[in-house]
């Protein structure tokens, strides 16, 4: 692992186990006090307004262009590329450090204007997706999956460890933290009977982070693996809702459709490279070893912890998966450099999720459809119920956090609670 | 087949064989004159210009909103829905005819700011794409490739003849005609020999046409059958770009990826359902019947002539194809309900393709693959030269148009130049 920062304090109180402390700063969208969308990060439970730090001059070193902060998602501004990003996670860390500066400190009315108690915010979908593009970057989760469908035996598919395989997801429906998601109609074929149509049977969730693009490529250029996560603007917790019924009876020979792309849920926080570095750790030994355009060099995996939670409509909870972002096998930065070795252009915004992200044993699967293996191993709950799959009224709430020697880094939650299906 | 609508005449030269017809009017943008982007129709080989035409105040009896055509895409016009397109078709027809109102012919000062050679115009991208679907509607196209790879037993796969499929394609590599296509390099697997890298050998081209959303529907609702084309803003040729070798070694089991998203091309200009429903037909009998949220009655089809061209680097012409959109076993209006059954939500621009297009016999084939058949046939060009897949420098060009008792309207071409593979 990287050398931890020195520790630093706020003159803002960060509580005991928040995500956001002072060495985060991530970013997003929300409407503050009734007033537009506009761009803001967070520290400990204050939300931080960017677009009034930049029109109380605090971020004029920054160069920045005026108005880049009051818009309703943060394209423009990831467009930037890692610089300005950068530069503005470390005006933030000096303004908000006990040890920094006391420009913003020694001012209350200033800081009257800028904090914001974050229970008061509408958190909103952070950046405007135009593509989404979903990877199966687990190598316990495409096994689960192979072993459940072809036997253990051909449990991977052959390409699977040649080449980080994706496919294209729907972009309209990403949703962010706290939209409910509707159970979805479709057409399924239980057993050998005819294709029947109703609600689906097997909802499920998919434990995933996405990377948000920051600067794209031009159409036709690609982006070399060592340059990929420069491309990177930051991270968030991804839910690929899933229909396995659905799924199934559709996905052949196009791959993944109706059974998905009804509604996916995002964390509303971008956590940044820089702020998640001191948790970067060596990725798997690949091999066989990938062809030159998808090798790379260094620390190219990161260890945060990742949880599920199911909470049902009494209020039951359970820990359904502890599971971390080590357990993938293909990085990010080689999902970057196979998307565009063909010239595809990535643009400001888009998102690459990593696919369900499952670690060895089944405490760390990332899926209902690993963790109660096709139903055949339900979830135990505490008032005696059980789950094979998510049911109506049910939460799942998805978080993730970097941990270390006290430093804490995290994303905050992805959550959405399932409704029933429309007749 | 629906009656024809009564000859009509205009004051404009249409030149004979024109897609673009006093019928027509069809939609798209366009930079004239050296000025911003803006909405324009074309008569002939004279292109319209709408924000001219609204400002000059000729179409303020349709109320549309101020400064709406003075945009660079049609998006927030076709988002109005069917209603407003129609009235300002018709308002054309009415502008143009030579029975109709003279305000615009008696006034050569209108016209000198409203018409603009085609020739000295630059089409560009229509709308903004945010999410592209592509079906695999035809059944002639999905007999042919099953039986390549799975024999003529086994060529429709169970799930076929009960539901469109489908999957997401890239948005963000959409380009308008006139834009050239790079040859991919991409990762292939040739033999049995281990993956290796460079460009692809089997560059592909697929005749497509595509339905543009106009109205969306929100997350979590649907859209019925029998109302989806009222959704419908209008159609255009979609070139669906394929590179069969990186195609064949990726897409197991998620679908094409890399060997599609480098690149796909349209026509410029978007034609109306009302332009097209002088060559509305039945579709073919659909057996086994389909589920009930999948029926329509009436005509759902349509028959117009689909064309491919390819032109060599040295200006050698051939014919490749001529089809017809009547090969769609699906119809549009079935891919729209199947795609929001799940309340999966469709945005204005969105587009659906509807998978290639083939026909019964080898003539009528869409794409190089099923043409050359694998390469086994191979097209043999009017220099002696000969064609199993695409090569660096030929333009293809696809065509299409409906042709009835002397009406004609038409899409003009969707046209690219393959350029060589950068190293």
């Amino acid at each position: 692992m990287s050398t931890l920062p020195p520790p630093v304090h706020s003159w803002v109180e960060v509580p005991p186990g928040s995500d956001f402390t002072l060495h985060n700063f991530p970013l997003g969208i929300a409407r503050l006090a009734g007033g537009p969308p506009g761009a803001v990060s967070i520290l400990g439970d204050w939300i931080i307004s960017l677009d009034a730090l930049q029109e109380l001059r605090y971020l004029d070193s920054l160069h920045l262009p005026p108005g880049i902060f009051a818009q309703p998602q943060l394209n423009a501004l990831l467009a930037l590329g890692a610089g300005p990003g950068r530069a503005l996670r470390e005006r933030l860390q000096a303004l908000f450090s006990a040890e920094g500066t006391g420009a913003l400190r020694n001012y209350p009315d200033s800081q009257a204007r800028i904090l914001h108690p974050a229970a008061q915010a509408e958190l909103l979908m952070p950046v405007s997706v135009r593509n989404y593009t979903d990877f199966y970057a687990s190598e316990h989760h495409a096994a689960n999956v192979g072993a459940m469908f072809r036997g253990r035996e051909q449990a991977l598919l052959p390409n699977w460890k040649h080449l980080p395989v994706g496919y294209h997801g729907r972009a309209s429906s990403i949703c962010v933290s706290g939209t409910p998601v509707r159970r979805p109609l479709g057409q399924m074929k239980p057993g050998d009977g005819p294709p029947v149509f109703g609600p689906s049977q097997r909802l499920d969730f998919e434990l995933e982070v996405a990377a948000v693009i920051g600067e794209g490529n031009a159409l036709g250029t690609r982006i070399p693996a060592g340059e990929a996560e420069r491309h990177i603007a930051g991270f968030l917790l991804f839910n690929d809702w899933s229909a396995r019924d659905i799924q199934q009876w559709e996905y052949q020979p196009l791959g993944p459709f109706l059974g998905k792309n009804f509604g996916s849920t995002v964390s509303p926080w971008i956590v940044s490279p820089d702020a998640l570095a001191p948790f970067r750790i060596p990725g798997p030994a690949q091999e066989p070893a990938v062809l030159p355009y998808l090798h790379t060099e260094g620390l190219s995996h990161y260890d945060l912890h990742l949880e599920v939670d199911l909470v049902t409509a009494e209020g039951v909870a359970q820990v359904l998966s502890r599971s971390s972002l080590r357990h993938l096998y293909w990085s990010f930065a080689q999902q970057i450099a196979h998307h565009t070795v063909n010239g595809c252009n990535l643009e400001p915004g888009d998102l690459l999720a990593s696919g369900t992200i499952s670690g060895p044993e089944p405490e760390s699967f990332g899926s209902m459809l690993e963790i109660a293996w096709r139903g055949e191993r339900p979830v135990l709950l505490p008032d005696g119920s059980s789950r094979s799959f998510v049911e109506d009224g049910d939460t799942i709430i998805l978080r993730g956090w970097g941990e270390r020697d006290g430093l804490r880094v995290g994303f905050g939650a992805a959550r959405a609670q399932v409704l029933p299906a429309l007749s």
